[in-house]
């Protein structure tokens, strides 16, 4: 019943029977279907546009000759990577322009399986910003690691079905696919039954193989570093996400590939973006900066955020000024620089010059804290009676998150245990599991982070979470790992047996439960020291860098709970070399 | 377990690790992403299309350099205005390439009622055209006749449901809907929720009236005649349909509004085409013609019928040639003319040269047979005890099926019965009720249809399908209804009581169960014999007008069989005028 008074209200609305709830006056409508702006108000009723025209509203809000754009929808971002939590992510991104985001919680569900999920779907409901989640596709990333769930087809089954889940997440286990592997067919099936997008993540795919992973039904990638990649998928029906986050910088790389005829099929995403960068650049308000710095045409750059998205995710509801689409509405004082002056979403003002407006109630984050759990971890685990001086060692490339596979000859003592050279840059990395209370502890060595004092230890350290702990000694290290665990998960710096920074993150270990400033603060604080006092390489990103040296799908070389790993060979290699 | 095992050969096929199912070798592939041509050989598993490059296959069809393009959808079409079956149609189309068809059977519907659509998806079942059924929206198109139906919301509860019905056909109903009557919110409200979209039909809304229709949902429109509708309807978000049919020609005047930026919101429809429409101009290879002649880039043409079809009614499955997508492929001589060699459908060689290549194998007509029920007719029923010999007329407007509200002064006899003056083109046409047994009988005049002998009577009558007849004397409008009636619908032309030329409707009184061609030849005689034995107006098209004349909702003045209405003032007016 209340259905149908709303959409009566609407339609009354529309045709002007009855005055609008809100009526945004004095405003050049960006019409993202013709291209063109429309001077005239825009009438909202509930939730919706009613029409654009002259009308009367109960509410006027007066745009002062500003442009009204829809909101904006980022088409590809993990929440975990900023830091904060849903509802302060939402606090983040709205006063941006960002209304809707596709949130891939893969982070957290790593570690803390569908409860995870569970949390962050609860959490999303106290935000503003329409957060639709993606069910993750590959937890754990791959079978050399322990995480702290592992989701396969019939775990998937249950929460693909759920309103709030749009579709399956980025698949990153594309050799799966591309085999065909029979696991990997049980997951796509599991999203094709449920009629629901599965969305890509397919780096460096190139001819048949890409045919394989286009044909199993990949919705997109995010992935692509060139404009030849960028073609080559758009070209298989594949979407293409245009990255620009704190991390990657793809944006100004990839917009020269998009064309008059492709470009409905690009879309801007952020995928990991930091408080640091949000505060500091914005969000997609910073993305169609760059389009236009690019030579891309305003109304053009503003679909791929808006429409384009909306069309790819099957949002029917949204990504336009037009009649019976969701109120969200951007009013930017220029399509240039791109400042938002005030952001409506779903019809209600939330957003005025940078400030986020309703009041927040964070949800209970009791269900995923304390998700820190390590089995007998003692410096003992750190000892590797090697027999050998030469070993394998992760070589750090500055700037990436791909490693080198190289070699070194170390100083052993006489219980085979290395002994840190101060002038050589090599530093004892470990892996501490910390989900199944396996006891896991690997150890190897690392080349390039420059570490001189104390101990660096994370618990976010991709895909798996465990924590990941380098240092000068074995005892800066313990006292790191130990510090990490009392504070239940985040980052922890440890010099002379004392913390000299660090930042909790209760939820999951991923998280922080405070506002992105204090995380940006802390951050800051983290990085400052990490140079200062811990003598940590300046070209490299002291914590970024540690996240990713986990990650077993990264080449070249990888440490997990379970050991080193080659990824260009896709095993497991010894940290000695035999001598020959 | 099939599924699986489908996905895996076709994801197999892709990988090249096993030969296709069939390939085509040497084709340009139109790719209607990147609008560009790509050299390659396109490999099918199955019904889909596997990859685009070096491919062998178990079957291998040589396109000799042609085009492959996908295949086509025709946006909005009504099966019944071909005056042949389902599988007919498929067998009639298909060999111009096209596929998919978006199909309002509404005329069935006001004759049939659901069982009229159940006729039609078991038929539709034995055609390779993939026929997307709309659950017809306005059964009857207005309460001022009787129709076969009365199919409200609760009646398209269990059909919307269906895996078949594609969505909600045009609402013609435009009026309600602006309003908001409750009836109409609620069939909108049926189609929302169960997930489907709702078609339009606005012709002439402008302003706050379309933005209320707007509003309510409605995907597109295919009425648009001018620049400015069309234009106004693509900034409220509504796709655009340009028509080429039989009956109307909008397509060259909308192209012009046609721009790089909203080109990918307009598709192409037939709405109406007749066999001879067919056989001789073809389908939407006659539209992609027509748009290449006015200019319009081919590959931005042929995305209208493709691409753009397919995403503005969600079918994810089709509207490219790319890895995943259905194997619907037409290949084409060329880019100008058009010229259809060979088609696939679902990955199978369907026609060739013209020819559609499947064995058919009709379904049974007996549910719809039989639809022509008649109550105690007889020229008694047509008289008109006129007491004034001044009175109001239906004048035909050749061209179009808008009629001009005229009067008269006519001849009586004593009893006050019509005297036709064979010098003026007046003459009385009736409308019978023909599906609830009421009795009814309606009469009227009408001006420009210049009959001169005997008398023309049809089953086919916008959008209620009564019997429409119109005849220079009683005598022979009785002949021409009882002769109707005994071959069960369809079309008589009868003279000095004999039955001249007749084309029997068995399906519903509304189509032929013979060929397209069959059903051309008998129009065609039909023709010849209206203008060469009964002296029909040569600027009238006989059987086309007569159609109309009943259509309640198309001005100005139309018969139904509850009376003479007058569609300016939604309102019916009495035959006679009284004396001043």
């Amino acid at each position: 019943m209340k259905e149908k008074e709303a959409l009566k209200k609407l339609i009354d609305t529309a045709a002007g029977r009855i005055p609008a709830d809100v009526v945004i006056k004095n405003c050049k409508v960006v019409n993202v279907f013709s291209g063109e702006i429309t001077e005239g108000d825009i009438a909202i009723s509930g939730t919706q546009i009613a029409g654009i025209g002259e009308y009367e509203g109960e509410q006027v809000i007066d745009a002062q000759g500003r442009y009204a754009a829809p909101g904006f929808i980022d088409s590809h971002i993990h929440i975990e990577s900023s830091y904060v939590s849903p509802e302060e992510i939402g606090r983040l991104l709205v006063p941006h322009g960002g209304t809707t985001i596709m949130a891939d919680p893969h982070e957290i569900v790593n570690v803390c399986g569908i409860q995870g999920l569970d949390y962050m779907m609860e959490a999303a409901k106290r935000t503003v910003l329409d957060i639709k989640y993606e069910l993750p596709s590959c937890v754990p990333a791959t079978p050399f690691e322990h995480a702290g769930a592992v989701i396969d087809a019939p775990e998937m089954e249950e929460p693909i079905t759920r309103e709030g889940i749009a579709g399956m997440g980025e698949f990153m286990n594309f050799p799966g696919v591309i085999a065909a592997d029979d696991g990997t067919l049980e997951k796509l099936l599991v999203a094709k039954r449920a009629g629901k997008f599965i969305d890509g993540h397919g780096p460096g795919i190139v001819g048949k193989d890409l045919n394989a992973y286009a044909a199993a039904g990949i919705l997109g990638d995010h992935e692509c570093s060139t404009v030849e990649e960028m073609k080559e998928r758009l070209d298989r029906g594949m979407y293409i996400l245009l990255r620009q986050g704190s991390a990657c910088h793809n944006l100004s790389t990839l917009i020269k590939g998009m064309t008059p005829m492709n470009s409905r099929r690009c879309l801007l995403c952020s995928d990991d973006r930091q408080p640091k960068t949000i505060l500091h650049e914005g969000h997609l308000d910073n993305h169609l900066r760059i389009c236009v710095e690019e030579g891309v045409e305003p109304i053009t750059a503003i679909r791929m955020a808006t429409l384009n998205a909306a069309e790819c995710f099957g949002l029917k509801d949204r990504g336009a000024i037009a009649p019976g689409y969701r109120a969200d509405i951007v009013l930017l004082d220029d399509l240039k620089a791109f400042h938002v002056n005030r952001v409506l979403a779903a019809g209600e003002l939330v957003a005025e010059e940078g400030n986020y407006l309703p009041e927040i109630d964070f949800y209970d984050i009791s269900s995923v804290k304390g998700s820190v759990i390590v089995k007998d971890f003692s410096s003992d685990k750190l000892k590797m009676h090697l027999k050998s001086n030469q070993v394998n060692v992760i070589g750090i490339l500055p700037g990436g998150v791909v490693t080198e596979k190289t070699t070194a000859e170390i100083q052993l003592d006489d219980q085979g245990e290395f002994v840190r050279d101060p002038e050589v840059d090599i530093v004892k990395v470990a892996v501490v599991e910390r989900h199944q209370g396996t006891g896991n502890v690997a150890c190897g060595f690392l080349k390039g982070y420059g570490i001189k004092e104390g101990a660096v230890a994370l618990s976010i350290a991709h895909d798996s979470h465990n924590i990941i702990v380098v240092g000068v000694s074995d005892e800066e290290m313990e006292f790191a790992v130990n510090s990490l665990i009392a504070q239940e998960g985040g980052i922890v710096l440890v010099k002379d047996g004392k913390v000299i920074e660090s930042m909790p993150m209760p939820i999951a270990g991923l998280m922080s439960d405070q506002s992105g400033e204090w995380v940006d603060e802390k951050l800051t604080a983290i990085h400052e020291k990490a140079y200062a006092e811990l003598g940590i390489c300046g070209d490299v990103e002291p914590v970024m860098t540690l996240c990713f040296m986990s990650l077993a799908v990264i080449p070249e070389v990888k440490l997990t709970d379970m050991g080193l790993f080659d990824v260009t060979t896709f095993s497991f290699i010894p940290v000695e070399i035999e001598s020959k």
